[in-house]
C-alpha cells in the first residue's frame, strides 16, 4: 500500500534541532525537557531511528534552528515571544557548544543540512521544500524537538504543502506532559497521516 | 507603543471560516462546537469584534475553507485526515446552506475575500499574504474557527511570515475544552504576540 | 533516461490562460498576439499537445489568470503595470466571453483547475505547487500565454521550486518577435531543462 | 506621492551577488560581463547607490547566491542548466576569493545578509521576504547581477509578493546587450513599478 510504506526513494527522516542545548546534559534547555525525554526514552529512540533510516537507505535531513548571534532580532518589528526568550538566553549560540550538534547526531556524508529556520517551522524561509523535491521525497517522518513547537509547526506545514506526514510520539519531547498530549492526541490527528511509536516505525522501514 | 496598538492602516481582522456549518444551528459541525461556543459567547463576541473593527476602519479579511465539491481529494496522493473526514461528511458544500456565510458575517463592501484554503492554514495556497501586503498590513487579529486547527495554523504561520499575531481566546471555539487550553495556554504563548479576550481587544481598537 | 522522458505519473501539462481574450478572434488581446500566434501555429499546436497529453494519460492543469471584476486593485498599494493595464481594459472579465475558456480548451473531467493568479506567476498565491505534489508531479510542460510573462514567470519559479521545466516555443506567443526570442533564446536556457518544438515534444510523449 | 518616493523606513536596497567572481578583475564570470559593466559604469554606479542609500538611512539587504561546495547538486533530480554550469566551473566557491565579497561591497554593520539562494530568485528558499517584513519594507530597489537572471527573477517575484519594485538599468549587467534590452525594455515594464538610471534614483533618495 502506497501510504502505509516508507520506501527509501520517497521518504525523508527529518531531524529537527539536534543541538546540545536541547539534547545534552548541561544544555540550556535540557532541564526543561529532561523529564519527558527520559520518560519516553528520547535519546535511545532517536539513535534507533537514525540507525534504522541509514540502514534502510532513507535520507536524513537535518532541520536546524537559527543559531543565536549578537544583534539578533534587535532591528525587527515583531520578534516572536520565543525569539525574545531565545535571544535573552542566547540559546543555540553560534560557535558555542550549545549550538553544536549532539555528538550522536552529527550530520554524516549524504545527509542534507537545511538552512536554519528563524522560528518553529522548518519550511519557513528555508530550502526544505526545495531539497525534498530535488530528492524525490513525498513522505516525511518528523523527529526531534519540540513536539508542540518546531515538530508540530513543521509537520502541520508539510501537510499543507502536500506531503505525507508521520509523527513519532516517543522520538520527541516537550516542556510538559500536557504539551505532549496536545501534540499527539489533540492536534496531530488533524494533520498527520500516521502517528507511531519508534518501535512501530522501525518495524515498517524497509531493509535495504 | 508600536506593538501594543492596532492602527487601522496596519491591522487586519482575519475572520476564518464563518460558515453556517460551523456557526449556525443545523450546521454539520455546530453540534461539535456548540458547547464551547456558548460557554465563551462566541457569536456575540464575533459580532462585537467585527462591529468594532468596521467602526475603527480596520479592514476585514475573510479567510474561507475550501467548499466541498464532488470529486474532491479523489485523485490526491495524500489527503489529510481532516480532508478525508470533510469529504465524507461533505462539510462546507459548495452551493449549499452549510457552505454559505453565517448571516451575521456576510462579507460587506470593502472586505477582502481570500482564496479558499484546502486545509488549515489560511496562507497555504492562497493570496492571503499578498493581499495583506497590498493593504499595508503587518498585524493580524485571528478570529473564527477552530482554535486549534485553522486559527492556530494560520496564526503560527503569520508569525513565521513576520506578522504581529493576536489571538482572541473567546472569539473562537473548538471541539473540547482541552483543545482550547492547548491553543491558548500551551501553544499560543510560543508564537502569538498578544492573547486577549474580546473585551480587552475591543478596548484597544482605535476610535476612527 | 529519467530526465529525457515524460512519464504520465510524474508529468503535468500546464495550460496557462486559455481565455478567449487571448486566443480567439475578437478577444481583447488577440490583435496583439495574432501575428506571432499565426506564425508559430499556436492554436494548432495547443490542440496537438493537449490531445497528445490526454492520450498519453498526462494530466492537464489549467493555470488561469485572475478574471477582472469591478473594484479590482483599487485598494492596493502597489498594483503592477500589467494590473493597471488589465484593469483599464477589463481583460478576462468575469462572467464575460473574454474571460471564458477558448472553446477548444474547455477543461475536461480529470483536469485540475488551479486557483487564479493575480499577476504572471501561476504559483504565486495559488495552489499550483500543492496540486502538483498531490498528483506526484515533478515535471511540468509549459504551454499557453504569454511566452515572456506568465509562461516565463511560472516556468522560472517551477525551477526554483525544484521541478523539471520544459518550454514549448511554438505553443505560446508574445506581443513581438523579440519577446519570443528573449523568452526562448536569452532567458529560457538559464532555467529550463528542455526547450522543444511541439513536434519534438509530442514525439517524446508516451503512448499509453 | 507614496509611490514616487523612497522613504527610509519602507525602502530596501537589494544588492544581489556582489561577489568577486562577478565584479572583480580575475573573477570567473567577469570576462562575460566586463563589456556591459564598463559600458554602463556598473561599479561606479553600485558605489554611488550604496553610498547614497547609507546616507539616506535606507537599509541594504545583501542577497547572495549559493557558494559552491564539493558535492553540490550531485544527488539532485533536476539541477537547472545554470546550476550544472556553476558546478562545473565552481563559481562563487565557498572559502575562495571568487566567492568572497567584492572589497567595495563588503557588508557593513546594519546590513542584512539574506540566506543564500540556490538559483536565480533571491526569495526562493530564503528569508528575504521575512526579513523585509521584519524591517517594515514594502519597496525594493534591485541592484547587482545579472540583469536577466537573478535581478529579473527576484524583481518579478517581489512584485508577485506585493512589493513595489524598482529596476536600475545601469546598476546591473548581463552577458550581452540584447539580454540588457530584454530585461529593461521587454520584460521589466510588465512587472516593475519604476525603471530608472542610477542618477535618477539617487536624485529621488531622501537626504536624512
Amino acid at each position: 500500500m502506497k501510504n502505509n510504506s516508507y520506501l527509501k526513494g520517497q521518504t525523508a527522516l527529518l531531524l529537527v534541532d539536534p543541538y546540545n542545548d536541547f539534547l545534552s546534559e548541561g544544555g540550556k534547555l535540557w532541564p526543561l525537557v529532561e523529564g519527558i525525554a527520559k520518560e519516553v526514552g528520547l535519546l535511545d529512540n532517536l539513535r534507533a531511528i537514525t540507525a534504522a533510516a541509514r540502514k534502510a537507505g532513507i535520507r536524513i535531513f537535518i532541520v536546524p534552528h537559527h543559531r543565536w548571534e549578537p544583534g539578533d532580532y534587535e532591528s525587527w518589528a515583531h520578534p516572536s515571544p520565543d525569539q525574545v526568550a531565545v535571544g535573552r538566553k542566547q540559546v543555540f549560540a553560534k560557535g558555542m557548544w550549545g549550538g553544536d550538534w549532539h555528538p550522536d547526531f552529527v550530520p554524516q556524508a549524504g545527509d542534507i543540512i537545511i538552512k536554519e529556520h528563524w522560528a518553529q517551522n522548518g519550511f519557513a524561509g528555508t530550502d526544505l521544500d526545495f531539497q525534498l523535491k530535488q530528492h524525490g521525497v513525498d513522505k516525511v517522518i518528523m523527529t526531534g524537538m519540540l513536539a508542540n513547537t518546531c515538530i508540530e509547526a513543521t509537520g502541520r506545514y508539510a501537510m499543507e504543502l502536500g506531503y505525507h506526514v508521520t509523527l513519532v510520539k516517543d522520538a520527541t519531547a516537550a516542556f510538559s506532559a500536557d504539551r505532549m498530549h496536545a501534540a499527539h492526541a489533540l492536534n496531530g490527528p488533524n494533520f498527520a497521516h500516521a502517528i507511531l511509536t519508534t518501535a512501530e516505525l522501525v518495524a515498517l522501514l524497509p531493509i535495504e
